[in-house]
């Protein structure tokens, strides 16, 4: 459920910190920020398009954040916050909510069974949960909260203000931004897949470069992001990035790129600025996808992408039999397309120009 | 190998165990539960369908768990333990052992290296890892078992009876019912992600959601389960899920429901009751997948599932060449259709219903 | 960026170490091996085929590993280093600068953080980084480092020189063998995915078997990696496994197979010798991949591979508008084929042999 503030705040108070103007009443108290379906009285809301009008039409909530366009759809009674971009003021509302309902925090503080190497270097103000260690030549910027059994390799350096949660590793020598956000359980740095084979089996490749993160990046939980082989795999500034991807080494990801959960980025490709990467994607290696192109879910990037577009392939779904029947016709389809030329040809069509 | 048991136990008392009558040797002496291919004259095994029936002919075991209707591919020589469910009868069985099989268990301790926050709540007979982090405010049930590295947030709650291996992640705020399992490495309640586009780049929003998790619930490895952004992300009694999971935000999954390995599940999707999702599924955020619906695996589900079923979507496997030829093909087919379509207009034929 | 080496070594020194023979200026010193984009005159760099031959014409680096047939396509003044197999000789050379590259190892030690059981065998020379922990009648080989954090369960057993890199979870029982890289948060033994149905939910099928990995195996960033029900899961010699890779119990892979990053293998799965399995692959339960396929990037294998080759199955990326096109006649798929069928029987066409 919800969490309810401590101290509600009145509406005039939402409206003030996301630059709003009210229609209706001001000083009515909220207490929580809720989503239309569960909002009751003491909760605000938001409408960010009119596919969730009806929703809010019979919402239960105080108070609904909307655009002037949509302000009809506000539920009767309640209070109107009316905002040019209603998302982002949730988003801006959120955080300050955040901030009201964690609990007091304690100074910052290296806990006594965390290990810190006398050669790391420390900023103002890190903490350091239970059982962290940090190696030698790590640098931590002022700010830093590094989570309860997060292992930071020799060299390593966190930039100002990062959170990184519990049992994140960092390797040696890889750099981490400002403000970045890590989630628990994600591995930056490790090596990259390199082997050569020879007669004796594989010879391992020795990952000699590094990780580069830039600034306002954030890792989601149990990600892989391998260092490079020679030169550094980078990410950009403001890159966001969900659960369970992997980051192959040499892969560059420009900025402000957005990539969904359980993608898989094999090496040295290389993926542009802006670009919105959905969920179980595979990129193939040594390819590019250029700035602000748009992956659908769970397709195979197996070639290059030049111009930005949306771009998808994936299986539709079909009921088990149909799939059967279809899969088994797939094979056939390079056949079928030879025997619908030949029925052409026999009926004099003109060639088809494929 | 199969571990043997410190002491054997007689066919009898392995009948007795699983509510089966014995047909042969009851005093034969049984030190391993093994499969039909590596069992010896010390082992009992089962025979749990018809197309193993080759296998239990041939097998070695010295006692057969089977039912009445294939008690005669018994191999020669071995006891027949009946039972109407001998599958049901092995997973019963496979628990028995294990207790056998397990050394004497210390008695439940709290290591002097683990951090427990004076203000967490901790039963009776708790058990907690070396190197784990209780935080304040988090109350663990009686007798669980907290394993080496795990790190529990504030205010987050785990039912009685659980185990969470080494290295699981629970944040602050999430709660597990009673009798969980949670393998390593497996993050609970990290952030959903989500974000609000401007012109400076993502605004985060704070996902001030948690985790709700019913009681008989088991967590493969290395998993991510994200908090709500308002309302909680839920998973119902008894579901199993397997490793590297990704479950999104504001998700929320049925009892019972079982969910393979690799699957992802995007924000908001609601998986209904008793549904079986295979491995590598995708499932897009926002849609709802029936009670009952089975999804095969490599699947992807765009879209909802209404109708309980069995639902596939996967290129099926070729030989490299024949798939270059069959790719090619493919992306020519709505134009194939529409040639098809012209010999028909030409031949005459009725237009397809399509 | 790539450090340089804190002295810089020769170009014969380098060709002695790969077995080469110099052609240019031998005593020319060398501190950096680099990409061909990014040597300069102090770094050496590789041409390991022709399609990169441009880039090394370009190339400022100092010195060139090439074979002899390629040896034009170095750049004007720099040292040639002629070896067969370029690409080997640099994985060789990439292993010695890093010995030169990393800061002299302090003596190996177990950390004072560590928890390391009385009844643990510890092998010499062994180092157990912060916050790791080593159960009862766990045996750990000469000259292992065991990161931080990591935790090995009861009686499992590390070969020789093995590197756990942080946050491993090694379950109880478990064998590695000599040599073996584990990367950071990757899980060995976790319970397989085993419950039987029952009318009040599943049942759980205790894993009794367990894992046996070979020597020379290196395994990625939070892979998972399943312990048998009955017979334990097979890793052979010299297998590498990328990143956030599944294994589900009783898998067999076997040895100097090579398996991408992303991939699921689902329960009781048998892959040979030698195979390549591509990133983001899934593979069926139960089926068979014979030695030496290979399988592209993204296919599910759904079925046993029986001929060596190179097997994919994967949709092709297209625009998402024509993606929608070809989704949508795909499914007619089955019924085109009739429609076609009907044509060829009215012009008196052969019946196909389909």
């Amino acid at each position: 459920m919800h969490r309810a503030l401590p101290v509600p705040v009145t509406v005039e108070a939402i409206a003030e910190r996301i630059g709003a103007t009210v229609h209706g009443d001001g000083r009515r108290r909220i207490a929580r920020l809720a989503s239309l379906e569960s909002a009751d009285a003491n909760a605000v809301s938001f409408l960010s398009g009119r596919r969730h009008a009806r929703s809010a039409r019979e919402s239960r909530a105080g108070a609904l954040i909307v655009s002037a366009a949509l302000q009809e759809d506000a539920p009767a009674g309640a209070a109107r916050i009316l905002v040019a971009d209603p998302y982002a003021a949730y988003a801006l509302l959120s955080q300050w909510f955040e901030s009201l309902l964690v609990p007091v925090r304690r100074a910052a503080a290296i806990d006594p069974s965390a290990r810190v190497d006398v050669a790391a270097r420390l900023g103002a103000g890190v903490d350091v949960g239970p059982g962290a260690s940090i190696a030698a030549g790590a640098r931590i910027g002022d700010g830093c909260r590094i989570g309860a059994g997060c292992a930071i390799g020799e060299g390593a350096s966190i930039g100002p203000d990062s959170i990184l949660h519990p049992n994140v590793v960092v390797y040696g020598g890889v750099t981490l931004g400002a403000r970045a956000v890590v989630h628990a359980g994600t591995v930056i740095g490790a090596d990259g897949f390199g082997f050569a084979p020879s007669r004796d089996g594989f010879v391992k490749i020795a990952q000699l470069g590094s990780v580069r993160i830039g600034d306002d990046v954030e890792i989601g939980a149990n990600c892989a992001i391998d260092r490079g082989a020679l030169d550094d795999t980078e990410i950009g500034d403001g890159v966001k990035i969900d659960n369970l991807v992997q980051v192959g080494h040499n892969v560059r990801i420009g900025a402000h790129t957005v990539i969904a959960g359980c993608v898989g980025i094999a090496g040295s490709a290389t993926i542009g600025a802006r670009c919105m990467i959905g969920g179980g994607v595979g990129v193939s290696g040594h390819i590019e996808i250029c700035d602000g192109a748009i992956i659908g879910g769970f397709s195979l990037v197996e070639r290059s992408v030049d111009e930005p577009g949306f771009y998808t392939g994936a299986w539709p779904l079909q009921s088990h039999v149909q799939w059967e029947r279809t899969a088994a016709t797939l094979k056939q389809l390079p056949r079928l397309r030879q025997r619908l030329r030949g029925l052409e040809a026999r009926a004099g069509e003109p060639k088809d120009s494929e």
